[in-house]
């Protein structure tokens, strides 16, 4: 948050078959399909599904922010 | 969560004379109109308002997510 | 919280046999008792009773807000 | 917790397709097979799943306090 | 939440030089050029930006809801 | 919280057209009508409504602490 | 909370120069001069004052609940 | 949490007539009797009764930390 | 949580030398040895220990939650 | 925070008699008679003094973030 | 927090063999090595260590707040 | 947390281009700089900036635990 823009805020949850990182950047992806101006991500909450005895999704609910253009 | 979808997640109040289930029904109703694919809810808070000394609405704020389409 | 009255806040535990709703009742019709004005309620905390392996009583904590009279 | 004895705190999921009550009962019922003694519950969290635009399943997180035996 | 409706809530970073009342009101009247009907607001968290030993502006994270229509 | 003193916290809410400052003073006010030796606030919450595109009442949560007299 | 009672809960702040045991005993003696059948409490937040490199104070912020009478 | 161990973590209510310390040692004393390896605890309330205007027990809810054996 | 069953939930920590995904793994391998049916997991806290300047062991603390067979 | 510097926070009780505006700058102010490179502040907690029955002192628990220089 | 002054806080963890508020007076008496003027604690999380099945450390995170001199 | 030392903890942002565990890395590397007897770490919160529509900084908010010696 960086200046004097009006922000908004979306919460999305990522998934990803490797890392934390890599679900947040698929949510990341997802998003700039349709919102341009996203400034910064913040975590909300770590889960992920286990088959097999092994974690096999990682999935991180997360919020975005973006600039209201004028 | 189920699988390796992106999922949005949205924040409803939704209310009812009768029961907190019922208000969470109505907000969930409320949102099939305009959004296909909705998969879960969380509850974030529960309040209600009291008439003559009587709650005369359930309120319940919800989260509700759904898949992103491709 | 409706306009520019001064409200206050009390907490109180109801209970019930029946739901949890009917625990809220209960503490509302309680408090109708001795104060007026009351308008809304907040859940607190929600937790039971359990005897022989069912829920014998549904308690709720609950915050009651009303109007301070002019 | 009523008196000097020592409890623990187990944490279960219950499911209903009714109401958060009967959540709450099944998991109390489902644990009543193997623990005896159970004496409080508290609810942690409040979910469901949505199916066709209805909550198909109120899900109920909670913790279970049942004496230790000497 | 005032009645029986569907409010949906949306969060928003509102910023300003002056104050924070008036960070709030920037992103209300923000809101109000796409949004009807906005009831309430909560603040979610208060922030700022530090230039040469001064705050330089004041950023508030909110809520507002607003009512679905039917 | 100053001594030895034994102190009782009672929760309000306040509510000003200007400015959050002054619905905290309008609820302190409001007390010192039945209450005395009132000592510190803190805020809970805050929160306002909207009308017309802007805030038209600041609401703010607070707990008052004050001293039981001996 | 054991049965289906209605109960209020206060909060009080106590002090002691000796212990936070000390200081919450203070609180309930302070309070049973007013208000009966009290029945438990819950700490919300532990304090104290330094006084010349040493705590002087030990300062428990608590709720105390107790029965309504019918 | 002192090396690469695994440590499961389980939740129990301890009680004592006369101190908090009291009540986390008779909690750690029980669980001892079928646990092994058990290496720290940390608080998650402090709560306790009332009888006749004094608290008759003390009770603390905790979590204890053990190793899982290979 | 996908259906009507009901879950427990285990509290474990996990660590690694390598990353924060390899401690979840290590405890989610060292609780499959014993518990059949794993559906999830959830992220309660993460920390880790510091040796000569740098990161040697990341620890997450996890909640696992696993299917009671009927 | 903008980029890939490391950053640390503090913690800071500013205080005043005007305004919780005026509070947070009292502590910037001060905070930058010994620290170079502020950028940014987050509010903690808002609290206050009353004397005669008015708030005397508005004071702002703060942390503030500023760049580690190389 | 008693007037106008300007305050900071820290944060430490001290320990004691024998009680909880003895792991706070040793954390206290430890920065009264280096800090003037210090006024209050206020305790973030209390542990402690297991050794035997018994408790052998108790441990205090506290942060303290004192005065930055003019 | 091991012993009967003091600790002080500080709280840091770490950045990095790579990872969430390599951010954490830069901050307790550059933290060793100035800093001695560094033990533990724990995170508060997980942030990052967005350039383009991917993740350009991972920014990890830390505690960091050190003895502070005799």
């Amino acid at each position: 948050m960086m200046d004097d823009h009006i922000y908004k805020l979306i919460e999305l949850t990522g998934s990803s078959t490797t890392s934390m990182e890599d679900a947040i950047q698929n949510a990341v992806a997802r998003s700039s399909k349709t919102i341009r101006n996203m400034r910064w991500f913040q975590v909300v909450e770590t889960r992920g599904q286990i088959e097999n005895g092994k974690v096999s999704h990682w999935q991180v609910i997360l919020k975005i922010g973006f600039t209201l253009e004028e």
